[in-house]
C-alpha cells in the first residue's frame, strides 16, 4: 500500500446484495467507509442492510466506487448503466469471468477509462446475504484486471477496495485471469460433476460403500447449477482448452487400458499419477505454504455433545499445537474419527499422552476410501 | 450373524504386515483370537508384532484362516502357496481387485473350494504397520467374493473374519466388485490425478491462488503411485469402461464449448451439472444416511494452541451437538475458519451465543474456492 493509495476510496455503492455484495458491504462498513446498497429484490436488500452491510439507496447517488455484484449474465448491463450515469468515479464488478464481460461492456460504447474488472477469489456454497461474512475476503487474492484503457487512478481505486476488504490485490490481464480460473476453478467444477454423474445410475446401497475419496473428489458437484452454467458459458474458450487437457489424459488412459497390455497400462497410469503428484505439490497448504508434511494422529471420537471439544482440550492441555483437523464419519458408524495434524516431532508424544488419557489413538491418518 | 457362524474362526495367520495386515492382526487379537504373522521383511514383521498384531511365525502352522495381505502383484502366488500347503482351512486375500487375481489363482490349478477373496473397504494414505489401527474396519463394508466353486464353510469363515474386525460382510461376485470399485475408487483416483496434472505446468505462485475446491478435488492425487498403478493395472476392463463414461462427459463438454454457441453450451453444461447433483445425492453422509442438510456456522479461529478446543468447548457449553466439523486455512492466512455443522434448528441460537462469547461468526458455510 503506497500512502497516496491508502484511504482513497471514501464511499462505495454496491449493486446486488447476495453473498459477495453483502460481504463487501460488511467489510467496507467495518473499515469505516460509508456504503449504499441496491438490489432489485427489496427483501434481499432489507436483509443486507439489517446485517449492517450498508444503507439502502433508492436512487444511486455519487460514489467513489460502484461495485456490480450481480450474476455474470447481468454484469455488463449494470456496469454500462452506472458508467453512463457519471455518478461514480470508478466502476468495477466481482465476477469470476472477465474477458467476455469486458467485450460486452465495450460493445455498449461507453468510455472504459473509469472501469476495471475485479474478482475476489473467495466464496461459499451457500448464497444470499445471510451467508455473508465481513472476513470472507481476508488474505484472499482479489484479481484486478486492468486493461490498456484503464486510468491508473481507476486501478488504484479497485485495489483500495480490495484492501478495505482485507484482500490482496493481484494484477492480471482479463485473458490471463480467465485462463487461470479455468484451471483452478471452472474445470475442477465440471470434472467433479462428471465424476459424480458417473455414479448417478448406480443403486444407492452400492454407492453407500464409497469412502471419503469419492466424497471429497465430488464435493463441488453440490454447487448451484444455474450460477455455474453462467460462469462456464462466459469462459468457453479457456475452459474448453483446459478441459481438453484433462479429457486427453483420461482418453489416453482409456486407450492404454483397452490394449490389455500390462506394460503399456503401467507406463501410462504411472505417468498420469506421477504428473498428478507434481501438480498437487504446487497447491497451497496452511499459511500459503506448499502442502506441509504434518504428522497425523487419528483418534476415535464418541458421538455425543462435547466429545470433540474434550479431545481438543486434551490436545491443548498437552501443549501440542493443532495444525489442521479433519473429522470423518463412516457410513453406518456411530462414532467419528478425528484426524489431527501436528508437527512431526510432536506426534509420538501426543499419541502416548492421548492413549494415557484413555483415547483410542492410531498413528497415521486419512479416512477410508 | 447366525449362531453357527459366530466364533467359527479360532486362529488366523496373516501374510504381509503392512497397514491392512497389521490392522487385521490388531482387530482379531483384540477379539481374543490368536494370530500368527509372516512378512518377508523382518523389521516390518517385528514392528507389527511389537504393536500387538500377533506372534511372528517362522513357518506357517495350521490356521483356520490364512489372510494374504500383500500388494496385488504378489497376491496370487501367496494364495496358491498356502492352498497347496494344506495347513489352512480357508485362504482369503484383502486386495482391492478381485476377478483378475481369481484368474491368476485358478491358473495355478489349485482346488478353489477353500478360497474366497475379500476386500475390506477401508484404508489410509499412510502405509506400513505404524499406520495400522484395530478399528480401521469398524462398520465398514468388507466385500466377500464367493464363486460357484466356494464351499459355504469357506464363505462363512471369511464373513466371520470380517466380523472379528467389526466390519459388515457384503457378498458380491468378483466381477461386480471390480465394476463397482472402478467407479467408487479407481476412477476417482485417476480423475483426481489427471486434474492435478493439469496444473503441474503452471507457476506455483498462480496455483497458490486456488481455493479449497481444487484442493479437495485433487486430494487423492497424493496417493502412492506404485500401489495404485498395480491396482488399476489389475482391473483394466472395468476401469476403462467407467473412465470412458467420465471422459465421454468431458469430451461432450469440450465439443459444446468449442461450438461457441451459447444455447448449446448452456444445455450441455447444465446437463452434466444436474446429473452430477443426482450422483452426489447418492453418496453417504454421516451415519450412512444420505448427505444430510445440516445447517452450518462459520467461525474464525485464531492460530494459537487450544483456540479450536475453546471454540468446541463453547459449542458444547451451549448444548449444541456438533454433527460435523471442517477446518479451513486460506493461503497466506494466519487464522483458520471452522465450519460447524449442526441441526438446522440449533443454528440461529448457536450463532447468537457464540457472537455473545466474542467469536467472529457467520451463518452459512464452506470455504473459498
Amino acid at each position: 500500500v503506497t500512502p497516496q493509495d491508502a484511504g482513497r476510496v471514501r464511499s462505495v455503492h454496491i449493486v446486488g446484495t447476495g453473498l459477495i455484495g453483502t460481504s463487501i458491504g460488511l467489510a467496507v462498513s467495518a473499515a469505516g467507509v460509508p456504503v449504499t446498497l441496491a438490489d432489485r429484490e427489496p427483501s434481499r436488500l432489507a436483509r443486507a442492510a439489517a446485517l449492517g452491510a450498508g444503507r439502502p439507496a433508492v436512487e444511486a447517488g455519487a460514489a467513489d466506487v460502484v461495485v456490480v455484484a450481480v450474476p455474470p449474465r447481468s454484469v455488463a448491463q449494470e456496469v454500462g448503466r452506472h458508467m453512463r450515469s457519471d455518478l461514480a468515479r470508478t466502476v468495477t464488478h466481482v465476477a469470476s469471468v472477465q474477458a467476455e464481460l469486458l467485450l460486452e461492456i465495450e460493445s455498449q460504447e461507453v468510455n472504459l477509462d473509469r472501469f476495471v474488472g475485479g474478482h475476489p477469489i473467495a466464496g461459499r456454497e451457500q448464497s444470499g446475504p445471510d451467508a455473508a461474512a465481513a472476513d470472507l475476503f481476508r488474505d484472499r487474492a482479489w484479481v484486478v484486471c486492468a486493461t490498456a484503457a484503464s486510468r491508473p487512478e481507476t486501478v488504484a481505486d479497485v485495489e483500495d477496495l480490495a484492501r478495505l476488504c482485507l484482500a490482496r490485490p493481484v494484477r492480471m490481464s482479463p485473458a490471463d485471469h480467465d485462463e487461470l480460473l479455468a484451471r483452478l476453478s471452472h474445470v475442477p467444477q465440471l470434472v467433479a460433476s462428471a465424476l459424480a454423474a458417473a455414479v448417478a445410475d448406480l443403486p444407492a446401497d452400492l454407492v453407500a460403500l464409497a469412502g471419503s475419496g469419492l466424497r471429497d473428489t465430488t464435493r463441488l458437484a453440490d454447487s448451484d447449477v444455474q450460477l455455474w452454467t453462467e460462469i462456464i458459458s462466459a469462459n468457453p474458450t479457456a475452459v474448453a482448452r483446459a478441459l481438453d487437457d484433462v479429457a486427453g489424459s483420461l482418453g489416453s488412459l482409456v486407450t492404454a487400458l483397452e490394449t490389455g497390455d500390462r506394460g503399456t497400462i503401467e507406463r501410462v497410469v504411472d505417468g498420469v499419477l506421477t504428473r498428478g503428484r507434481a501438480g498437487r505439490a504446487k497447491l497451497p497448504g496452511k499459511h500459503g505454504q506448499r502442502l506441509t508434511p504434518w504428522a497425523t494422529v487419528s483418534v476415535v471420537v464418541p458421538d455425543r455433545p462435547g466429545a470433540l471439544a474434550e479431545l481438543l482440550a486434551a490436545v491443548a492441555g498437552h501443549e501440542v499445537n493443532l495444525e489442521d483437523l479433519r473429522v470423518e464419519h463412516a457410513p453406518g458408524q456411530p462414532e467419528g474419527a478425528a484426524e489431527l495434524a501436528v508437527a512431526p516431532d510432536a506426534q509420538a508424544r501426543l499419541v502416548a499422552a492421548l492413549r494415557a488419557d484413555g483415547w483410542s489413538v492410531s498413528i497415521g491418518a486419512d479416512a477410508a476410501r
